[in-house]
């Protein structure tokens, strides 16, 4: 499941970059298995959780698989909005060269990436270490909106390619978002400790 | 935990409508009593699943409990997004007499209200009459990007202002989706039957 949702992220992110139209309409296609998957494991938690007596570690073990699954469903989703964004805004002449999204999607899929090597490895240090890149996430996204914003100001004929770059960058933010709440998950379900909502208690342990 | 998102999302919308500063301040700070509870729920969620020997139909409540806690936490977020934009659209001249966002806002947070009785009435029909709805808002996103981008286009001064207007609705948009996961989660909590995806098979036998 973490290998297709992140199968998606990229290969959206490389239709718009690279004008590849089929490439984009293979992200429309490729959510399917991922809904599958989704429901799939899902069944299996619940079966889990049913016909065994779980014990506190294994309870952790497995809301946290129900919780992460719902977040690489949603990524597969987000790959979706993408291809759909690129659709559209092949559809224009280009408004610039792409250089901040491109380096956003590495970003958010190099949290991705590492969010599930430390869920796989129950690597804590890793996990702490995606949340720690959140903000720079954050940061690329403010400097693609004002930079696109003088494009669109300045020449009212690329407003509308203009805004879907900006959605597209919102896309890119959320997976970021979807990797920090695996990178949660993954500590909690490791040590026990919640640390979300910036709760410091585990955090100043590590 | 409903009604405190309940709270938010709309005490968001009124803030920008009415252009009323100190009710989008209060949105900010409203947000810590949500991620509080998000945390406590959870965590007695997590003692159920332990300390008894629950039966299918008690995981599925649990469990569901989990999702839709998840749910109803993002829908808060999702208010300090509306909050936070309508501190920057109100620095600008408006850009147009509100008719739509208003319109997207009593659409969402209808579907969210209705969302959280079918969970509170085991009542499966008003879920599914809440999945029905999501196309509206869909619909009224739509039509807000179309007019915001005219808009826009002949006026470029309005570029800005209007920009945080099409975001606002996504943001709408966003609790039409939190929403449409619950209504899916209390028809998968009281039949067992997942819908999720369009999986049609339940949504039949309705």
């Amino acid at each position: 499941m973490g290998g297709e949702a992140e199968e998606q992220a990229r290969a959206a992110v490389r239709a718009l970059v690279e004008s590849d139209l089929s490439l984009a309409e293979r992200v429309l296609r490729g959510d399917e298995p991922i809904n599958r998957l989704h429901m799939e494991i899902d069944r299996r938690c619940y079966g889990l959780l049913v016909n065994h007596q779980p014990s506190p570690t294994d309870v952790r073990v497995v809301v946290s698989g129900v919780k992460i699954n719902g977040d690489l469903e949603r990524i597969g989703d987000v790959a979706v909005n993408i291809a759909e964004a690129t659709f559209r805004y092949l559809q224009h002449p280009p408004v610039k060269p792409l250089i901040d999204i491109p380096r956003m999607a590495d970003h958010a899929q190099g949290m991705l990436r590492d969010a599930l090597n430390a869920y796989v490895r129950h690597a804590t240090d890793l996990a702490y270490d995606v949340l720690d890149r959140d903000d720079v996430l954050d940061g690329l996204k403010d400097q693609v909106f004002r930079e696109l914003l003088r494009y669109m100001v300045q020449n009212p004929a690329t407003t509308e390619p203009a805004l879907e770059l900006i959605l597209i960058s919102r896309h890119l933010e959320r997976i970021g978002d979807h990797a920090t709440n695996i990178a949660e998950e993954v500590i909690f379900m490791v040590s026990g400790c919640d640390v979300r909502h910036h709760a410091q208690e585990g955090k100043e342990a590590h």
